[in-house]
C-alpha cells in the first residue's frame, strides 16, 4: 500500500486589516505598520490544502480531488472570497486575520469534512513572497 | 538609432469595492455581483509600465529603470499600496475603481513625470486571469 | 474617451496529434516528429482573449469580464476541454490542430458573440515556452 | 556533515484517460466525469524529483544535478513524453493513470538508478492546481 | 490567409557588468550603482523571440517552432549561456551589456537566419521585474 | 497552542563559478562542465527561508515577517546581491559556491539572528528547475 499526499490549490480575493484587540492603538500601528491602515487593504490569497492517505486500488485515487475542491470552495472560499475578513467573516471579528491565524481557522473549517487523520497541511500565500503553513501540530 | 520598449513591474496590495454612483443599488448588485460587497474585497495588483525611446549611446539605456521604478513607487504605490481605494485614494471617492478606470488614472499620475511621448503602456493585472491595458489612445 | 484592452485568461486540458492530410506518412513523421505520435499527446492550454473598446462611463468597464469569461467557456472550453481535439472536435477532424490553426479557429468561434470590432487578440500557450497569437489580420 | 535535499524539475506532455478496469462503465463515468472521456485528454505534466544526501566535501555537491536530470529524462520523459499513457506506456495498459498511480510508477522507475536511500520525494503537478506527492512510504 | 505571431521562449544564465567606456569611473558608479560592481553579477535571462507570417496551408504552421528554437540556441544561447558577457562575448567587449543593447545585438544575431520580414520582436527579461523589447524600429 | 511555519521569499542576482580547489583542472572541467567557465556565469537566485514557532496570542504572529525579511536582507542579500560570489564574498573564496554549499552558508549566516530552534528550512532556487534545501540536519 502506498501513502500519497494530494494537494489542491484555489485562490480567493479578500481585504483585511491587521489589528489586535489586545494591543493599544500605538502598539498596533508600530507592529503592523501599513497593514494596520484603518480602512484595510487586500490580497489575492492562494490556498493549498494537502491531504494524506492510501491509494484506493479500485479507483487509483487517495480522494477524488474534485470532492476536495468542493469542500475547499464550500467551507473556505464561499465564506472568505470577495469579503472584508474583519467585517464580513464572523471569526475574524475577534481574531486578528494574520496569515498565521487564518490557516488555523481554515484548518478547523476543513477538518470536520474530511476523514479522520486525512488533513495533512494548510498552506496560505498572502503574496508571492509571504507564506504560512499549518500541519495541525 | 534603435527604439526600445522598457517594462518595469511592481506589485501593490489594496482593497476596493466596485460601485458606480451613476447606477442604482440594484443595478450595482446585478452588474458587479460579489465585487459590489459593501465592505469591499482586495487584490495583489501587479502593475507593468512600459516606456518607449531610443537607446542613449553613452549609457546603453533608454532610461535608468531604477528611476522608472522610483516614479512608479512615488506616484502609484505610495498612494495605493495597503489602502482601500474607494476610501483612502481621493480620485476613487468619485470614480469607480474598476481595472479599466484604474489604468487611466495611473497613466495620468505617471505621464507628467516622464519625458513627452515616453509613456507607452500601462498594464494592470487584478488577478492572474484578469488584465487591463491602456496606451493613451 | 479612453480605449482600453481587456484580457481574460482560461485554461483547458486536451490531447491532439499533429498530422496533415495533405502530407504523406513520411512527411508527417519528419515534420512533426514526436508530435505525430499516432495515439496523440496532450497539453494544459492557456488561452488569453483580449477585447478592445471604450470605457462605459456609467459602469467604468469596457465589457463585463464575467461575460467575456462565459463566452470563452461556452464557445471554447466546453468544446475543447478534456477532449481529444482530432477525434472529438468537429473542425479538427479535417484541420491539423497546430497552435496556429487553433487560434484562427478560436477567433472564429468567439467573434460572432462579441460586438463588431471588439475582438482584438487571441493568444494560446501550448506550453510555457510555445505561444501563438492571432489578431484577425 | 550536512544533509541536503536537491530537487530537479522537468516537464513532459502526455495524454491519458482515467478509467479503471475494476469499475463498471457507469461507475467510471460517475467517478471520473470528463476525465473519463473515451478518446482521452492531456496535460503538461511537471515532475519534481528530490534526492537526499550528504554534501561531498570534494565537489560541494550531493549529486551532480545533470546526472539526476539524465536519469529523469531516460527513465521517465523518454517513456511518457508525447505519448498517450494508457495506449503507449506498458504499465498504464492495466494501471489507471491517475496522478497518484503515476508517482508510484515513477518512483519505481527511478529508484534502481539512484543510490540506496537517496530518492526522497516524487512530486507531480498535473495542472497548476492539482499535485500529488510520494515519499516511498 | 491568416497572419499569425509565433513566440518561443528559452532561458540562459550569464554574468555581466554594466560599465560604459564613454563614461568616467565616477559616472559609471553613479549611473549603474551596484550593477557596476567590478567583478560583475548575473541573471537567469529569459528570451522570447516572436516571428510573424502566414500559416502554410499544408503544415498548418507559420514556421516549425523546433527550427526557431534551434536558431535561438545556436545563435544566442550557445554564445551567451554560462558566460560572462563582457569578457567572453566578443561584441560586449566594447558594447555595454545593458538589456537594451543586448536585444539589439540578439536581433542582429537572429535576423540573417530567418526569412526576410519574419522576425517581429525580441523580448528579454533580465529579472521577473525588468524587461526590454525591440521590434527592429 | 498552534505551531506554524512562516516562509519569506527574496531574490538576489549574483555570478559564480563552480570550481573546487580539491580537484584538478581536468576534473573541474569534467564534473562542472559549462558551470566551470573561467569568467563565471550568473543567476537570479530565489531564497525562501522558513521559520517555525508558536503563534503569539497577542499579535497573532509567529514572528513579524518584516523583521524576517530585514534579517535576510542584511545577512544574505547585502552580502551576495549583485556580487561575484567567488571573488566578492569571503567564504566562497575557499568554499565552492554550489547551491548545496550556499544553503549551508546561508543557514549559518541567519541562525545567530533568530531565536534558538526557530530556523526551520533554507531553500535556494538557482534556476526554475534546480533547487536545494537545508534543514540543519
Amino acid at each position: 500500500m502506498a501513502t500519497v499526499y494530494l494537494t489542491r490549490k484555489i485562490t480567493f480575493c479578500a481585504s483585511h486589516r491587521l489589528n489586535s484587540s489586545q494591543l493599544s492603538v500605538e502598539e498596533n500601528k508600530r507592529i503592523f505598520g501599513k497593514c494596520n491602515n484603518e480602512n484595510g487593504h487586500g490580497h489575492n490569497y492562494t490556498l493549498e490544502v494537502t491531504i494524506k492517505g492510501e491509494i484506493d486500488p479500485k479507483t487509483g485515487m487517495v480522494m477524488n480531488i474534485t470532492d476536495l475542491r468542493k469542500i475547499m470552495d464550500t467551507h473556505v472560499a464561499d465564506i472568505m472570497d470577495h469579503k472584508h475578513l474583519n467585517l464580513d467573516v464572523e471569526v475574524f471579528k475577534t481574531v486578528n486575520p494574520t496569515a498565521e491565524n487564518m490557516i488555523v481557522v481554515i484548518w478547523k473549517l476543513l477538518e470536520p469534512h474530511l476523514a479522520k487523520g486525512q488533513l495533512f497541511e494548510v498552506k496560505l500565500h498572502e503574496t508571492d513572497n509571504n507564506t504560512s503553513i499549518y500541519r495541525g501540530e
